[in-house]
């Protein structure tokens, strides 16, 4: 790992300064970690793109916090590189989206206010405590193994192939969280209460990620329909709970309303610390 | 990037479990990030490896923060991706220097106490603003790349194997942050002159990371006398100051004591927050 993306289009000299000594930040060429794929997206791919990016930005977000904070430092560095996975999906998923109006990922990460955020209500849950984390990342991630082995035969060529570079991400941070379950659920007598407690908070979110919305009556081919991502996904994830020797939870289910831009107050915290300061320096130049 | 550093020995099945059906913590592979050399530290090159480790391990922390924080998502994975290099050259300092003592690199990040942490008051800055942070990480990428180059021919083979795969990270390190210094310097009115505020409040800890220490007279051929790094170092960082078109700070020096376990108040603020949960489980197989 390293911070070497920071490569120069031509005509643009080792300190990103343009041949009339200019800072050229416009033309800082994009990461290779972004998949930018050749189609426009409709305003309906568009939306869905959103659905997915915000849900990994958001997520990726309170990952970060780990790092240096996580109970081994193997841990800060695992959480720390899913944090980055999940940006890199966003960032992919964003650009997509913004093809759509003109917009950059920036664009919209930073200037949409909270309706105009469609991440579900499970990717804006607080860390809590790290069992918490662990249940939040757990849950998510054997959705987006499904949804983006599904995707990738996306009849849309940029999901299609954004999927495809995430599909194999989102493997290694199953099996991750699929380990820490099974540490947490079979450790101590303390860890497991914690594992409990956190399946009891966090499990209302689930039934939001299946939850068809009109969308994507509109995006037959391009889309997957997330009512039936659910078998497949509750039935992997009750195999790990099962070796846990727990049962699933059950009780209430959050009524969610995040792919309608209708959130917890959490996310307005959370868009608060991330738009901050790209807000207060409005076009600037660096 | 992937979590993929979760491999397991032989005998350990897919989930961490032994064939008892245990958990077997202890027995998932170290990181292949983690430098593991043949020598054992003495005291005093344990000691050394803590000055360099924990200069790392306090400036991952601070920088962990910015994941989903900076001014563009680009550079959240370039901020992230800096804290994980550091975190990982942290590790193999620590896992080396608790080879004098019988502890575990994580012993060493957790266990400790404020007087028993050797970092330099740089590395233990807060973020500040992103100006605040791009100085910290300018100062400190500069001191790290020269330090790092020269280290690899220490007489210690371990010093030598870690800071040679951590001199190509800081490499990287540097770039980024003289592309920084550059972007802000040359920006806008007010990112130049939040750089300048930054620049005042952060040069006073220069001073100390260049000071030697009796500790080094103990370790000729294998550290580095930091009074030999300053020319170099400070050299190279005023070529780009000078690029900026910005002079050397001058004023205020902190008298430092970070080599000698005495530290600034934010490095209890800080070790607080990293040490909480590991104490919190004291022994736990998780």
């Amino acid at each position: 790992m390293s911070a070497s993306n920071l490569g120069h289009e031509a005509g643009i000299d080792e300190h990103g300064l343009d041949q009339h000594g200019h800072v050229a930040v416009d033309d800082v060429v994009l990461s290779a970690e972004l998949i930018v794929g050749a189609s426009v997206a409709t305003a309906d791919i568009a939306e869905y793109a959103l659905w997915l990016g915000d849900d990994s930005l958001m997520l990726s977000q309170s990952l970060g916090w780990w790092v240096s904070r996580a109970p081994e430092l193997e841990e800060d560095v695992a959480l720390g590189n899913i944090a980055l996975d999940l940006i890199g999906h966003a960032r992919s998923l964003l650009h997509f989206a913004g093809s759509a109006s003109g917009r950059s990922e920036d664009d919209l990460a930073y200037w949409r206010n909270e309706p105009e955020f469609f991440s579900a209500h499970l990717f804006e849950q607080p860390n809590g405590d790290f069992a918490h984390t662990i249940v939040r990342q757990f849950i998510a991630s054997h959705y987006h193994f499904e949804l983006y082995r599904r995707l990738q035969s996306s009849g849309d060529s940029t999901l299609a192939a954004i999927t495809a570079k995430a599909f194999k991400e989102v493997d290694y941070h199953r099996e991750h969280a699929d380990l820490w379950m099974l540490r947490l659920a079979l450790g101590t007598e303390e860890s497991r209460e914690r594992l409990i407690i956190a399946l009891t908070d966090i499990w209302p979110y689930v039934d939001e990620i299946f939850t068809d919305e009109p969308l994507i009556d509109r995006l037959d081919g391009i889309a997957v329909r997330p009512s039936t991502l659910r078998d497949v996904v509750e039935a992997g994830m009750l195999t790990v709970l099962a070796e846990c020797e727990l049962k699933e939870p059950r009780g209430f289910i959050s009524s969610g309303g995040g792919r309608r831009g209708k959130h917890s107050e959490n996310l307005g915290f959370m868009l608060a610390e991330m738009q901050v300061l790209a807000r207060a320096h409005p076009g600037a130049t660096w």
